[in-house]
């Protein structure tokens, strides 16, 4: 298992977590040490703010004592939303890897590509262990259906 | 002074209070009572979620313990930027007023729209009070360049 994996896994871990909430997961490491590991918290919190990528960048601006998130990777179960995307652009995250593409509402190239609009840019890779996130996914709706 | 401009006005006054960060002040109000008004503290928290409208969107969650806030109006001095916009739309808010336009990075019609590719819409109006919630801006830009 190379690195990228190993840190899908623990993001995947936890968004088997999310209960209630969508499962999505979010991990967010730096030089191999984790920062912030965490699920989607939206609907236990009554926050619509709390998507895995906005609390674990809280997470890890605290941990560094810095806005700037420079040098740090993210690594999260589904595309993330423009919310989150933008978020993520402008913390200076350096790699975003995620699982899942998000044809609905993906902001990293699945319907937008907020990349476009910023003078940072973010390296984005999609589709990491994407077969396993998106299991996650469909059985989460399969069974709010059901 | 119509209700749009007072509650822009108190928008205002919150954003003259952002010290060192940019000045953007928000309101989120239903029915005439204020649920949360507050200024951007990105800089002042070391956390780039901590704009004022996704302070002021969590503050308001709180009050209301839901994480839609139907039937509020949200008053903000500078267009949302994507993440601003897409917490906005996410939570169901039902009217935008915005003073200042964001030509690099409005969420709202200046450089891209979110509405587009949201389901959900959200009433949006900019140009309240267009001169004064500008005007901050470019004295805070003024005062960083000198």
């Amino acid at each position: 298992m190379n690195d990228i994996n190993y840190f899908m896994k623990i993001a995947l871990e936890e968004a088997k977590k999310s209960d209630i909430d969508i499962p999505v997961g979010c991990v967010i490491e730096k030089e191999g040490v984790i920062l912030s590991y965490t699920s989607n918290k939206k609907e236990k919190t009554n926050d619509i703010t709390n998507h895995a990528e906005i609390i674990a960048i809280r997470e890890a601006s605290g941990k560094l004592n810095n806005s700037r998130l420079s040098s740090c990777n993210l690594y999260v179960t589904l595309e993330p939303c423009p919310m989150c995307a933008w978020a993520i652009i402008n913390s200076r995250i350096k790699n975003v890897y995620f699982g899942a593409y998000n044809l609905n509402y993906g902001a990293f190239g699945s319907k937008i590509n907020l990349n476009n609009i910023s003078q940072n840019k973010v390296n984005v890779y999609g589709g990491i262990m994407e077969d396993e996130c998106t299991k996650i996914l469909d059985e989460y709706f399969k069974n709010m259906r059901n």
